[in-house]
């Protein structure tokens, strides 16, 4: 029987692969690299990396996936992801059927954690529930960009008893809050954090556990334009970025 | 000058351990090993078990932390632990001084993440602040009971675009809600979850990424007694239980 390994490989340093991880690169014959948008050429260095590294006395491949552009009509946020993942389960199931021996392993690597804000689990397991075709799967966790965020800035992401709302650019500008809590924001294309008001503390990070690594800390009013401008400028430096940012109230 | 490491060592399985983690428990002189609550046997031959595996031709030390009782009143539960916290702190303090030389390494092995939920960045932090003493301190992010949870179970932490929200038993009860996100529950004590009114669905588990491990998901209504009832056997038959769930209304 196939079987899938869904392995998150952590936030950008390679030394962030669990033992787990590394276990099960080794035990996957043919790994599935999306093509996908102007990150591409980091991504793929940083899988590339990861397998070259970690993968000892075995054979091994990579198939390239055509990810489809996702359409233009935003109005309906879930139908258009929607549509999105049925255009790339379409393909992984194809290239499952074509590129992948019934006894062999496929591995999809995953940036972060597979379970937090990547589609790959849920496409797979769409597949997997049209039963087509028989196949195991398995998710391997990854440490996360909110993870790497607070081990570099050294904070709990946490206050004491208090709880931590993940969330996106797009539900922050919505008016997501957490009444006195700790706010994680990922996906932020939109820089909400500049529109935000009241007394905050922010944590930001890009390029997570890259040589890239940019980190900015202090009072939101105080750092925010700061933040605005280095975003732009290493965004239209290196045709990409990725960042996150902790954001409450300072304490008391 | 010393260094205090805060590592991450994963929820349960040893196999969580990343690179970065084994790198660092290879530069560590000392380890300190809080003596805590029921769950010290099972933390504590995690520990050990971990140093044995991945430490490589380098001697290193236990040295065990007493770790003060918390006090009995629960009126205020921030005033309370941060005057726990204290007592912790002047351990710590006083075990930095005379059990760690002036140019080595001392280490915490914290179960899950640092960042979350853990009071040992907490309190490192309040010494290093009151700068007594020089050191430096580096935190290593480890794969969370949150993560395991999502992994074992197979299923995404957020729905497509939405937020997901980690709180306490403590805040569940006293009316945390998510809007139709996600909900994560850790530290829950009082069994929050029987407590919840509507169409929920759940994915629970404990002692994940052990041999111990066991996993419950299904409608909340049809699954709560069953949970419950598992949770009461393995904590009396175990001395102690560390369970986590997620929680949201069934997909659409």
């Amino acid at each position: 029987m196939r079987k899938i390994f869904i392995i998150g490989i952590g936030a950008g340093n390679p030394d962030y692969m669990t033992v787990q991880a590394i276990g099960a690169l080794n035990k996957v014959d043919v790994f599935f690299i999306p093509d996908k948008g102007a990150e591409k050429a980091a991504l793929r260095q940083l899988r590339t990396e990861i397998c070259a590294r970690f993968i000892k006395d075995r054979a091994y491949r990579f198939v390239e996936v055509q990810v489809p552009r996702r359409g233009e009509d935003f109005s309906d946020y879930k139908a258009n992801v929607l549509e999105w993942h049925a255009a790339i389960e379409a393909n992984y199931t194809r290239l499952l059927r074509e590129d992948v021996g019934e006894n062999e392993c496929a591995g999809f690597l995953v940036w972060g954690d597979p379970a937090l804000y990547d589609s790959t689990l849920r496409i797979v397991e769409r597949i997997h529930a049209q039963a087509e075709m028989a196949f195991d799967y398995e998710v391997i966790p990854g440490i996360s960009a909110i993870q790497a965020l607070a081990a570099r800035h050294r904070v709990p992401l946490n206050r004491i008893g208090e709880s931590v709302h993940i969330t996106t650019g797009r539900k922050l500008t919505e008016g997501a809050s957490n009444d006195g809590g700790s706010v994680v924001v990922l996906l932020d294309g939109e820089q909400a954090f500049t529109k935000l008001a009241g007394d905050l503390q922010i944590y930001w990070g890009a390029y997570l556990g890259t040589d890239e690594e940019v980190l900015v800390a202090g009072r939101l009013s105080e750092v925010a334009s700061d933040i605005a401008a280095i975003r732009a400028e290493r965004r239209a430096r290196n045709g990409w970025i990725m960042d996150s940012y902790l954001i409450r109230k300072p304490e008391t």
